[in-house]
């Protein structure tokens, strides 16, 4: 398979709120689950306070390591929300009043409810994209290969719908969940053994326990699905030999 | 304050499962909650998948810059579970198989059905400390100022209760909401006005919507209980005079 037919990205989540534990994240899991089922691969996850150091650190760490960064939060209109001058900075581009988005804004607030703190939502960085807002209006913006949504889930999740279609995306990763009705101890030697005659294939064992006691999820993944049907059916003939065992 | 008084953190959660969206974490706003309330200040977090020089590079960079690193995951009994050896190359230590531990299972497991899989999670880097495990045994570890813990929420929980009196703290981070009855926008600019004049509290904006509209909610902290009495004092006089301009 040509390493362009793999897509990656990475999602910085900014945010004191975060971080305190006062607000828990709702984003993480839907981009990843989001980003999976239209082919991109989400391969790290930061989540950093509102400071510009930190910001612009993390922001040029990971934009130079995989196809996409998206960010979310730290786009409104006050003096904490310091996304746009940040990832400005991380381009080395100056930070520009969006003509366009003045004039959404002026759509919703009369000219002289337009204060500077709201005009602060129009700044984005110079030669930055706008991306549509279908809940509140006010856009995100793309700069490059780094996304900057809204932090707050609905407004992010329409972001996310609005720049989807225009992202590259590579051959899906196909999975396959298989209950074990083992522990997973007891099948860590066989599951392991069919994990290395498979080496196309990644294999996770999730321990869970239910009414019914301790269990294990086993969850197969890959781009090939010739592959994955026959990794799944090595692994199903391992189950059967250790539960045949163990009766 | 000198700067001992500050302790910080940084965690790191490890696994596949949460990169796919698979599985939702649940960790990382229990542990910011959790670790703020003891007086630690969580300053970063990062999800990376089960690949060993991923968590190399991670451990290491984190656990140099913060007082302690938590991990959560990877240290069951399955191929996939690679925390104990990732964090043990990190260290530039060998990973043993702690008596301790085998013990421990043997008190679970008969001899027989102590096979390699199982004694896997034995393994810890030399020198590490045991972090005990309240909920199903198998403990977790500490070496140096990294804490390995378990993904299962329950488990990992029962591990931070264990391990949190044993960790130097700092003084609290304390906090107040305070409900602005306004629009974000409509207070963006005294507000940033009343931060900058307050440099001592961390001030932060958070819009919510419910049936009565557009609100927020504006967070102040601070670990000086007078600054932040005078900074809440403040906040309310300016929403006062807000509301009053507006009606």
């Amino acid at each position: 398979m040509a390493s362009n037919d793999i897509v990656t990205a990475g999602l910085l989540v900014i945010g004191d709120e975060i971080l305190s534990g006062r607000t828990k994240d709702k984003n993480i899991g839907y981009i990843a689950e989001y980003l999976t089922a239209i082919g991109i691969d989400l391969k790290e996850v930061r989540v950093v306070p509102d400071d510009e150091d930190e910001i612009v650190a993390a922001v040029n760490a990971m934009r130079s390591r995989y196809s996409y960064l998206f960010t979310t939060g730290g786009i409104g209109p006050t003096h904490d929300d310091i996304t746009a001058d940040s990832v400005a900075k991380a381009f080395g581009v100056a930070v520009m009043e969006d003509q366009r988005i003045i004039e959404m804004l002026l759509t919703r607030f009369k000219p002289e409810d337009l204060h500077e703190g709201r005009r602060r939502m129009a700044r984005v960085p110079h030669g930055a994209d706008l991306v549509p807002n279908p809940v509140s209006r006010v856009p995100g913006f793309r700069i490059e290969n780094v996304i900057v949504m809204a932090g707050i889930p609905a407004v992010m999740q329409g972001m996310l719908d609005g720049v989807a279609p225009s992202l590259q995306t590579g051959i899906k990763m196909l999975s396959v969940s298989i209950r074990a009705d083992s522990r997973e101890g007891d099948i860590a030697l066989p599951f392991g053994a069919v994990a290395k005659a498979h080496p196309d294939v990644i294999m996770g064992s999730y321990p869970f326990s239910d009414d019914r006691g301790p269990n294990t999820n086993l969850v197969l993944r890959s781009r090939d699905p010739e592959k994955l049907a026959a990794a799944k059916e090595a692994v199903e003939d391992m189950l059967i030999a250790v539960r045949g065992k163990a009766a």
